[in-house]
């Protein structure tokens, strides 16, 4: 194992007894790390038509497939399940809530607590953007579409409490006032407000449902611009806990030297990183001169062989330099199968659910190569020494089997936990 | 009179009583404005020369010509009095304090006690800036370095209360933290504190040392990093009291539409704009692709009688499009000679203090297109209505001289104010 993974390793000493007290010696211990502390994600949007045929096709804002059968997104969701323990649903305001009043938070409830059943962290994505937002909105003035966006907000978010504790609160906020694309009455507001004051207000929303909660800035735009509103938020006491980094390289990867220049960039501020929307893809590279990568319309845009070995090489040097770093909490692909945003082969798995070179290697690195597992033997005082990647494991001794947290900074096996067995 | 210039006038009913309360009726009055509340600015390096001889040399930045007697400095002075009623005096700390605790503050308080005397307003520029620093500041640690800035701050403000009432607090922070052509201490201490938090620590101490100063945050980048880093010092409760933008255009005339674009953009937060620092050229252009504009070196860069008629005709319409604008308080053209900084035809005047074209018509523009002098006469009351350009009048009735100052917002002459002549 790598040095460079200390960080993401503790050391813990164990001390089995029996219920009598008494140590068990010389006794062979198997373990084995069943969830990373790690979170490996990917968006889960296939998990609402898995679960629910209500609202099927209202998942995904690019969607325009023929819906097929339930089972063939059951095969999706098992598939993903093989492999993240961290998925993203959707909650664009104009999807969730279509018509004022009319919310689907029951097809997003059953699809989080599938999600959560399955030892899933979920993170909602977002409560507050431009783009996707009810367009009825609009009919209001700017101060009862403020109301309505902490309003919306703040019942969200209480609603999924301890379902969904993870939320990337805004979405692309350097962009959002110059957005010129169409009218929205998020741009409509931040204009007014201003950025920070409008991160100010739907943050505090956001900590007001679910203090404990983890609450994301979002962008794309990595620029210093990002850098500059993030540093504006945390001097203006927004109470953001991680930072989210997008990286949809459909017009090719950025490679290690400028992963690392993003890395080192946004650590200033101490805060977790999340790399919360990446994709790879495994056809042909978007043309350099496309700006705004939705203006990128092709009839089809195929997944290649040589593609799909391209694509699984990059995903796993961005996941090792990723993992590698300190800071970072989490790494999200952004679409689990080709043809979802923009019908790019940006998934894991093609369009008929077959899997992809990079599947094997993301699921390789998860849980084989990031993988602790194996048998220990107890000493007289019935101590082993783990010493593993941090997360949930599953102890099996004496034909029984126990749950225990591996977690902490470093060495710190002087400490003894004691389980009884 | 154009309508658009409403802003930047008053009405005012004026009554003339003599001492015993008399209304001094259907008197010839003569009014004339002799100084505008508008802040009609340049560069005023020249001053330092001009008023001593102690620190000649130390007055410009990339002034590397061969010192001429103080009465060309003088001649200089002379012209620049003619047109403007607000200077800039260079306070930046390598040259200010070139060794650590040699100030100058002796000859910086003679110049701007002659333009003080001159019924000149005065800016000191920078307070901190990662330029012209100090680099004996490199020696101490970065906990140090940033109490000696803060201290420089404070004794500097204090010192020169009453006489320079407004500064540049800080220079250039878009590109502060990121600079790496040379190390120096203001981007060390930038780097570790974040941007806004070095912004305000800054401003915190040059308001403690003036309260009622007028504080401005200065910078080139006129992207939307300035707007987000504006934004965030607002929310984050920094003192700004007015946005310094700077417009050095030796690459051309940026023209109406960007200008008005920028106008637009740092409008929103509702703050008095300063055009701090803005350039138009009279020879040949800068190429378009130098983007520090210091890294352009050229030995000879003469001013052209074409060149010298395109920087009238681009300086009046920049005039023209700035004065109109309500929330624009000051224009400050940066080099009033030519030959200063980059060795540019930048000037009003030829590098041998012979005039040029613009200088004629921005003393055309300021001195009498946008002048309000004449006669009026009062009624049986002895009022008279006075609808002029803000700023400071002489008013002279029954050969004695009264000194009265225009201001308010639009028409209030239903208020009378009453002068005992």
């Amino acid at each position: 194992m790598s040095s460079s993974l200390a960080h993401r390793k503790a050391v813990k000493k164990i001390r089995f007894i029996d219920i009598e007290g008494n140590a068990l010696s010389n006794t062979l211990v198997h373990v084995k790390l069943v969830n990373h502390q790690f979170l490996f994600g990917c968006g889960s949007f296939d998990s609402l038509p898995a679960t629910s045929e209500a609202d099927m096709g209202q998942s995904n804002v690019n969607h325009d497939m023929k819906m097929p059968e339930k089972s063939f997104f059951e095969d999706r969701v098992n598939k993903w399940l093989e492999v993240f323990n961290f998925g993203t649903l959707p909650f664009y305001w104009g999807r969730f809530e279509p018509k004022e009043g009319e919310i689907l938070t029951d097809s997003r409830m059953r699809a989080a607590k599938m999600l959560q059943k399955n030892h899933v962290k979920v993170k909602g994505h977002p409560l507050c953007w431009h783009t996707a937002c009810a367009d009825w909105l609009m009919d209001y003035d700017n101060a009862t579409i403020l109301q309505k966006q902490l309003d919306r907000i703040y019942r969200d978010v209480t609603a999924f409490r301890g379902v969904i504790d993870i939320w990337d609160v805004i979405n692309e906020v350097v962009i959002m006032p110059v957005y010129d694309r169409y009218d929205n009455a998020i741009t409509r507001i931040c204009k007014e407000l201003g950025r920070v004051r409008l991160v100010k207000e739907v943050f505090d929303a956001a900590k007001s449902a679910n203090p404990d909660a983890t609450l994301l800035i979002n962008d794309f735009n990595l620029s210093e611009s990002y850098r500059i509103l993030i540093d504006g938020c945390l001097n203006a006491g927004v109470p953001i806990t991680s930072i989210g980094i997008q990286t949809h390289q459909h017009q090719g990867y950025m490679g290690r030297e400028k992963l690392e220049d993003i890395l080192e960039r946004f650590s200033v501020f101490g805060l977790p990183l999340h790399f919360t929307e990446n994709t790879l893809i495994s056809g042909d590279l978007m043309p350099k001169d496309i700006v705004d990568l939705n203006d990128y319309q092709v009839d089809e845009w195929p997944s290649t062989p040589e593609g799909e070995e391209r694509q699984k090489k990059e995903w796993s040097e961005m996941y090792h330099i990723l993992f590698e770093h300190p800071l970072v909490e989490a790494v999200t692909g952004w679409d689990f199968a080709d043809g979802a945003w923009l019908g790019a082969p940006s998934g894991l798995i093609r369009k008929d659910n077959t899997i992809k070179p990079v599947y094997h290697e993301l699921k390789r690195l998860i849980h084989e190569e990031w993988n602790t597992e194996g048998d220990l033997r107890t000493d007289e005082n019935g101590n082993v020494i783990l010493n593993g990647f941090k997360g949930e494991y599953e102890i099996t001794l004496k034909g029984r089997m126990v749950n225990f947290t591996l977690d902490g900074n470093g060495d710190s096996k002087d400490d003894v936990i004691e389980i009884t067995v």
